[in-house]
């Protein structure tokens, strides 16, 4: 009987193991070919691992290979001998020996994926999806990226939260009926939630404090740039709150937790975009109605809608506080009882207003969260008030008959909150597949 | 300006806390009300936290609080004094000085969710999912599901692999038309992932390994033990692999990290549901057609279809490998071609055949896996002999075209690890919110 016991050693070397290596050393490193230059007797032959670039010498009589018969794309196994040499990427590079084919592409690449910039459109970047991120600065975005979920993750398992996963299909949605996919399951109407909202609410009768970090779906006609259809949601829901600070107050420590793993993990990534993290030793926090005044009076605007808030103003209220307070986030507090959902906890001084806020990063909306009701009389009031109906409602309902602790939590857009992080002006640009209005494939 | 500065130090104490208070200790603690056990002069209030249980003393005429106002299922935080107590969950017990009301329920819970054992139906249970949970060993088996999926990320990470995430609706699927729930996108047919499969190997190109977990759907008619038609995937895909040994092994070394962590990090579930960790350090692999010849002599059984497994078929080459070798886990290896996907490696020395692998934990597959076809002709080819389209493909295709490194990977269920490591019966007893051909709700 044969066994399987686990990873065995590679044989061949990562970009880590070969900087530890004595000079003169012979390893062996697999890759794709980035780019060949070829200088005449030597070429310089770069190949793209998943941590960088290693640059490869080919000598004419010393690496035992045709040049002629090496492909731009092609995946290669390399034997050779380390190198210090301060102008190469890590300071080392490989005199080739051998080079061994592992696949050959059938067609040139359509994107000139090895310059620093790829200066290609945006939709042309979208449709060859696969491609454009074999350019190393594309795909830092999603390095990037990975360092924020895992430090929502990380930084929550730390603080007493369980992982959920809670169903996209169902019969019923949290915010209600509109924006809404819907579908057919086995001859039944069901629909994609938009939010995993109800669900988390349940399950802090369980766990006290849970987290998922999935898909939601949005069948909102938005055609903007900070607009998807679909996209990463990173939910928690806390029980035993004193207050929605409570939630405030465990976000900025989530951001504090992921940008000290991004400095420490992620550093290559963020000096390749050239990004500075942010501050977030502290995150001021102002009310929405102080917040409209505030942007009122500096830009001398008038204020249309005392219940709303415009794109411009959250644009303007971002401006205001990075200029006046250096603050690159911002709190809104006390968001209008209209414009929030049915669960959302009115301020007991005074119910125009709720319990709740939205985080703004550099004048964009990234989460919005707050306390939640947990009384059932409560919730069907409410329910009453927003001239809702209960059906569908009924197990959730149920949760909170059977007593429910104080509690709130939060919703972070991912693609939003990388793409403010790295100064995209485009949500597309940090999502790998992007699901717009006109976009489906790839 | 107001400002957060991060979390800050709660006035209670959660469990692991309050073992390290000196005896005599004033302490607050916060909860839910599990039960109550009125004795006359003293009164046992549990508590129940995200961490067990806590055994709080209600004595008359030292607590401040009138016994009969308090219901089971409120919400409460307790002042009281810590006391050493060994018939006590964790060896504690707090005398109580006050309590104070949170959150009261409106009804008695309809489920005694304070026994040790639920005696109720799986219908039952699923019906009232966010009451049922409430018990502490059903709580449990979701926790420990928790940690399998952290083993695979943590794993995985340490292995090079970055996390993706992909979309659920696109234009065209993995595995071709058949089992795909539809719906329609802005006026155009769309369809849910039953996988990430073609977008996890698209991205091989990119970042040479990579993982997802995340929902997949598929609208199959089974209504069996097994079967959901949403579940957690787990999936991964590397590049540069000599053979899809390579993701046996990588399957292996996770098993043997998780089973280390579920050992550090929750002894006290699987302690609470009397779980044993299987044995991970060897897992025997075993031809597709020796096994069902092996299964054939020991159990005098005809071998009715060479080409297929049934169910009675996995479930006797688990017996049998438990049996023979003392295995809960069993690779099998080289399924049939016509079983497989056009994706997957035919293999070069028997061509009925493929270079794919089931892995069965008891009997039970628990994942697919398995090289993949990187050459651009041998996929147009395999398409053609499928009799299938390339509509659809396009861009999976032309990712091909461009050049792809030798790779492969696999899916996990969680659902189905979870319920073979602590042996349900039933998938839906490990799925939070399970959906199948009868059940779209809670």
């Amino acid at each position: 009987m044969e066994y399987l016991e686990g990873v065995k050693k590679a044989k061949t070397l990562e970009i880590g193991e070969l900087l530890v290596q004595a000079e003169g050393t012979e390893v062996k490193v697999n890759g794709a070919v980035h780019t060949i230059r070829d200088m005449g007797n030597v070429a310089f032959v770069i190949l793209r691992k998943r941590d960088g670039l290693v640059q490869c010498v080919f000598e004419e009589g010393v690496t035992a290979f045709d040049l002629k018969e090496l492909k731009e794309a092609s995946a290669v196994e390399v034997l050779g001998t380390i190198r210090k040499e301060e102008r190469a990427a890590h300071g080392i590079e490989i005199r080739l020996k051998e080079i061994k084919v592992l696949s050959e592409p059938d067609e040139p690449l359509p994107l000139p994926i090895s310059k620093w910039k790829l200066n290609t459109s945006l939709e042309a970047k979208l449709n060859m999806r696969p491609i454009s991120l074999r350019n190393v600065r594309e795909r830092a975005k999603f390095k990037i990226q990975e360092g924020l979920v895992r430090g929502f993750r990380d930084f929550l398992y730390e603080q007493g939260f369980t992982e959920i996963h809670t169903p996209k299909l169902g019969a019923k949605s949290a915010e209600g009926g509109a924006n809404l996919f819907k579908l057919e399951y086995f001859h039944r109407p069901a629909i994609l939630q938009q939010s995993p909202q109800l669900y988390k609410q349940m399950m802090v009768g369980v766990f006290d404090r849970v987290f998922e970090t999935g898909p939601v779906f949005r069948a909102e006609k938005h055609n903007t740039k900070r607009h998807l259809n679909e996209y990463t949601s990173l939910d928690f829901e806390m029980g035993y709150i004193d207050g929605f600070e409570d939630i405030m107050a465990m976000e900025t420590g989530f951001l504090q937790y992921t940008m000290k793993l991004l400095a420490k993990d992620y550093q290559k990534e963020l000096d390749m975009l050239g990004i500075t993290l942010p501050d977030v030793s502290k995150i001021p926090a102002v009310r929405f109605d102080k917040a409209k005044e505030m942007v009122a009076e500096k830009y001398n605007r008038t204020i249309r809608n005392p219940y709303d808030l415009e794109p411009e103003e959250e644009h303007l209220i971002g401006e205001l506080f990075k200029e006046d307070y250096g603050a690159d986030f911002v709190f809104i507090t006390h968001y209008p009882s209209k414009k929030r959902p049915f669960y959302a906890m009115d301020d007991p001084q005074d119910a125009r207003f709720t319990l709740s806020f939205d985080l703004l990063f550099r004048g964009l909306e990234i989460t919005t969260g707050g306390q939640r009701i947990h009384s059932y009389q409560q919730l069907l009031d409410k329910i009453e008030a927003k001239k809702m109906t209960t059906e569908g409602l009924e197990q959730y309902l149920d949760t909170f008959r059977h007593g429910m602790p104080p509690h709130g939590g939060l919703g972070i857009g991912l693609e939003r909150l990388t793409m403010q992080l790295i100064s995209e002006d485009n949500v597309r640009e940090t999502t790998l597949f992007p699901r717009d209005l006109s976009r489906l494939e790839p």
